[in-house]
């Protein structure tokens, strides 16, 4: 898929082609090719070894797989935007490299592209894929949009931050495994159930995430240490420690609503609070159920024994999962 | 296509539905009806023309319709974030009613939604459609990617502007055209003619916005007085003063590097700098010689002789033109 995502960048206009470049980690700002760290591509590869997990063509939905990797890009570049993160595995972010207006359009380019790209795929499932996709983008800006919310809002329930994280994560994974079914020609119950297991391995994933936001290594993730409760996310682990009802979640929640962000004591103390109010244990117990749910979606699924087992290391892989 | 545009606006998760349909007009930020002035809809009624030109169903080219107003749509609202503008047709513009992050968020939704709409219309062209309209949007970014760097760009060539006006409005409204002849079945010949018809449309059509945005009175255009000059904006007519070689030119190029945008008189003088540099007159010449241009491919096009002079009618009404 890397070189159908190349190309489509190839396609892009000129300026916005070497914006994206510097994006994708290929190129510095003027242009030179450069060894960045890239991207893991996670959603192109679910979107393959469904494909393949259902008995198809791994080779017929790389149109898919690109397309599923623009629209996550397009998101990266515009939450940088409203973050207003400055750093992004180890570089600057795009706005701050090239500017707010070069990020938004070449983003706008990007998702443009997407569409593009699957539209030019395979016949029979292009328009179908091409709704599929629109409709997991509106879905991934809902969720983007309830977490900006959530910013505004005092109390957030765990109900709402999990609908939130299927939304701005789950529902794009689920779609990428769901296009890998329809490329493969499967039908309806199958692309269902690898979409069903696409949005639990997000939601595991996410979770996942969010501990790295929390207790992840600056020098592994990119992003300062801490950066999730130094912005004050209401991300699922912080969540459910504020909903914990416990002494450590009511001092967490008084950090939150009163502390400086810029006191790297009270960022770390934090951290303590959310751990000793249960959300760590909560996180990584929910992510074990979601990981759970996702095998089960699996092991109903009708398709080629080889492709599913690739499927679940895959997943295995993608969640830091030892069996 | 106005039903089809509410639909699709309908489909949007409720947090931006409720956004996309104050921009709309339709609705206060709360969600309540009310009686805003609304979109004039140039592009859609452009589409149901074209594909009635060349004898086609214009019920047929209505998904296209709506997804270019999608598109269009998306575009003002990203560009609102990128001109920090505060007002847009006499009210608030999205990002200062409800955030910089929903705006972006709101445009993305209905970027994704244009290509849906666009998918779920008839089958044999919705693949070609969308193909079409994500090249559209990936011009109309390149062009406004263009028209920011002017910004901290001392000297733009007539060509450089004229080139981002293609990228900025002509290819959406080219690509408006096209889109009504692909829907109604027309050969590439004469897809392409409706195209070039439009284009010069749209540059026409930019042309005399460029003026609006000089000397439009603010009760008709909801923008401030001279808000181009105040944004020191290098649109067509200043672009042509600055080249003139004029001591008006010179003096214009002064004011633009070194005056006070907070300066009410400076932007008056800087209205009279144009005319007297023959910025207005070249403008007003221009966009009579897109307009040639563009009655010249309807000369050659073969099709419904009803539907060509409708879409004559509506090109003059676009562009204020008493034949």
């Amino acid at each position: 898929m890397d070189p159908v995502v190349r190309e489509a960048v190839d396609g892009l206009p000129a300026s916005m082609r070497r914006i994206a470049g510097y994006h994708f980690g290929w190129w510095d700002t003027s242009g030179a090719p450069i060894r960045a760290e890239l991207g893991k591509s996670v959603r192109p590869a679910l979107v393959l070894c469904a494909a393949r997990a259902v008995g198809g063509d791994a080779s017929l939905a790389v149109p898919a797989a690109a397309a599923v990797e623009l629209v996550h890009n397009c998101s990266l570049l515009h939450d940088d935007v409203m973050d207003g993160a400055p750093t992004w595995r180890h570089r600057p972010t795009v706005w701050t490299a090239f500017g707010v207006p070069e990020a938004v359009l070449t983003g706008d380019a990007l998702l443009a592209s997407a569409f593009r790209v699957l539209a030019e795929g395979p016949a029979p499932f292009s328009v179908t894929a091409v709704v599929e996709l629109a409709t997991a983008c509106q879905r991934l800006c809902e969720g983007q949009s309830e977490d900006v919310s959530f910013e505004r809002q005092v109390e957030v329930s765990l109900d709402q931050a999990r609908r939130t994280a299927v939304g701005k994560t789950a529902s794009l994974i689920g779609s990428a495994c769901a296009l890998g079914g329809v490329f493969a020609g499967a039908d309806h119950t199958r692309v269902e159930s690898l979409r069903r297991f696409g949005e639990h391995i997000g939601l595991a994933y996410q979770l996942l995430d969010d501990l790295l936001g929390i207790w992840g290594d600056p020098e592994a993730t990119g992003k300062p240490a801490g950066a999730d409760l130094t912005g004050r996310k209401k991300s699922l682990p912080v969540v459910a420690a504020l909903c914990s009802d416990t002494d450590a979640g009511r001092q967490l929640a008084k950090l939150y609503r009163h502390g400086d962000p810029r006191d790297a004591a009270a960022t770390a103390r934090m951290a303590g609070l959310i751990e000793e109010a249960g959300g760590r244990a909560w996180a990584l117990g929910r992510a074990d159920a979601e990981l759970a749910a996702a095998d089960a979606w699996l092991d109903e699924l009708s398709g080629d024994p080889n492709g599913i087992a690739e499927l679940r290391t895959l997943a295995d892989l993608i969640t830091y999962r030892d069996r």
